[in-house]
């Protein structure tokens, strides 16, 4: 607590040498979100050398608010995370979830290798009691706002159960970080009656039904970005598959768009015409502003940044893991998975 | 066989009840297929007066290349399959595939109804033999062209030699109606290394290893769309999925595109100068040019169109129908597989 503004600070740690373009985008990234956010600390861990060099050059430098702390390794983008686990515990990603471990820091943000960090975070931090599994969540732009996805790939053949803790965990997201007092949830299913979902779908629909939670119903894929609820629960393999057919659709127009306006002179002028519309729309989808991936489910809050994120995506990373941190997410997730299950075995 | 230009006659049963618009779709996207395609005949399926009452008003008549077939009733949309199967005999879904059945049509289309389609379609017509279960097989742009998916939604929680023979299916169809000699073979899958896949994909992606299909390996939601492959086989869960999903996005991408260019006086000005271009753009990715399932692994030929589909999109799943009835896709499946079964044996 700072004692003249009364607000709260957070440390947030940085793995630096993880993602494709490493320290080039997360310390230009760690300046502008320091600049953004008042309370915020950073610490920064990757080769301590190679950093106070980089920071200099970026117009920054080590002080209160920007700490380094060495580690000597990093975990590759196409390493097992078996491999990562046992051969890597100086790892920039390691050292990164031990600071939010050990209380140093409230939150860690990496883009590296996805395998290596859910595994070394589930190591290091454990699960929550009454949670299985961790979860990848992030949220995707909607109609009305966005919607909160989960799991996105961390699980695969998710159980009835799981699927409930999936969908508790995204409710206690979107309060959080929303304010959203009544996140409404739906199951992702499909779409045809007599085949409606497998008897795993079935079972969890039953368990949301009986629960506190919001539950609205099925919904269909189109149905993430429509606006009709804020939650969507599914297992991890259909998750991904959502969120990675929806980029493939997105880059596709985005593709036919670009040739379109570059086919001659007159449509480039046209083009040219219609620039700032054409930067405001690209503004409005543009993925860069849902970057950050919470794990959810684990004693301590990770956030995933994607590996090729550049610094303005990286940045929006380090604000959600300041969100997180700040409302003390993994916290809120434990009382209300408390409430429920003491709920469960006094009926 | 036409005496004069030798060509080969086709004709298709229409189920001119079926859908959200029924004959008012139907009808005029008859005339048009049979303006585009000299080889074509179309058999109507529907209520017999109103069908020739509404032909008139659309300017076109019964005749040789326009024949009717009444039908007393018709499938609702959301009327379950099993009711469909037991109680409408006589609609004109029914009629439409027992024209196929009966050698009267070499293909049939429907809006109607998806599970009862499937359910009547498989009773009537049966499976192919080695075929354990039909899919839904659609084309979806790509960059290069475009790329057939299968299964979208017929079957869940499908084994690995359903994957297989999806993959199999999929390769006949684009060696048919593509000319494709060699199509490149995808299984979905997702990205993380540690988990990739159950086993169900894994043993799959071991049977096309092992089979005469151009099986290139694992693929990512993204790929469906990036040219990587000709042919993507996946759970019918999943397939449905990763389609509604890239619709959902479609459709918020060009919700926001609408809003900026409809802003002020000045984004409607940028819009009207690059309107040929944004006309071409649409053009490019319009969905209704994607128009027209078909139901792979029966005893003939079934096309599935979307129930809201409007004249062109109706018009072009017509069209696809022309081409797998000319191309005998049922009767190449069947010969391929037979061939791989009796090499499996030999083995």
């Amino acid at each position: 607590m700072c004692f003249y503004c009364m607000t709260e600070r957070f440390t947030i740690a940085l793995d630096v040498m993880g993602g494709d373009h490493g320290p080039d985008v997360v310390l230009p990234a760690a300046l502008r979100a320091l600049a953004k956010r008042d309370n915020l600390d950073l610490l920064l861990v990757g080769d301590q050398g190679m950093i106070e060099k980089k920071l200099l050059a970026f117009g920054g430098k080590s002080g209160d608010r920007l700490q380094i702390q060495n580690a000597s390794q990093c975990v590759d983008m196409d390493e097992l995370p078996s491999h990562a686990l046992r051969f890597k515990k100086d790892s920039s990603m390691r050292i990164a979830i031990n600071m939010v471990k050990e209380g140093r820091a409230q939150s860690c943000v990496s883009a590296g290798n996805t395998g290596a960090l859910m595994a070394t975070a589930r190591y290091v931090l454990k699960t929550l009691p009454g949670i299985d599994r961790p979860a990848i969540c992030t949220s995707l732009p909607s109609k009305t706002g966005h919607t909160w996805v989960l799991d996105l790939g961390a699980n695969i053949d998710s159980s009835s159960e799981h699927l409930f803790q999936f969908a508790l965990m995204g409710s206690v997201l979107a309060r959080a970080v929303d304010g959203n007092e009544n996140p409404r949830v739906g199951l992702l299913n499909i779409g045809e009656e007599e085949i409606k979902g497998n008897e795993t779908i079935k079972e969890a629909a039953r368990l949301l039904s009986g629960s506190e939670l919001n539950y609205i119903g099925f919904i269909e894929g189109d149905d993430i970005y429509s606006g009709k609820v804020d939650v969507v629960a599914c297992d991890g393999f259909v998750g991904n598959i959502a969120l990675k057919s929806s980029e493939g659709i997105a880059q596709i127009i985005s593709y036919y768009m670009k040739r379109e306006f570059t086919r001659n002179i007159l449509t480039r002028l046209a083009g040219l015409a219609a620039l700032p519309v054409l930067k405001a729309f690209r503004k409005a989808i543009d993925p860069r502003r849902y970057n950050g991936a919470s794990l959810l489910g684990l004693r301590g809050s990770v956030i995933k940044s994607h590996g090729g994120a550049d610094v303005l995506a990286f940045t929006n990373a380090i604000l959600v893991s300041a969100v997180v941190a700040e409302q003390n997410v993994p916290q809120l997730i434990s009382s209300q998975l408390q409430a429920i299950l003491a709920e469960r075995q006094a009926v």
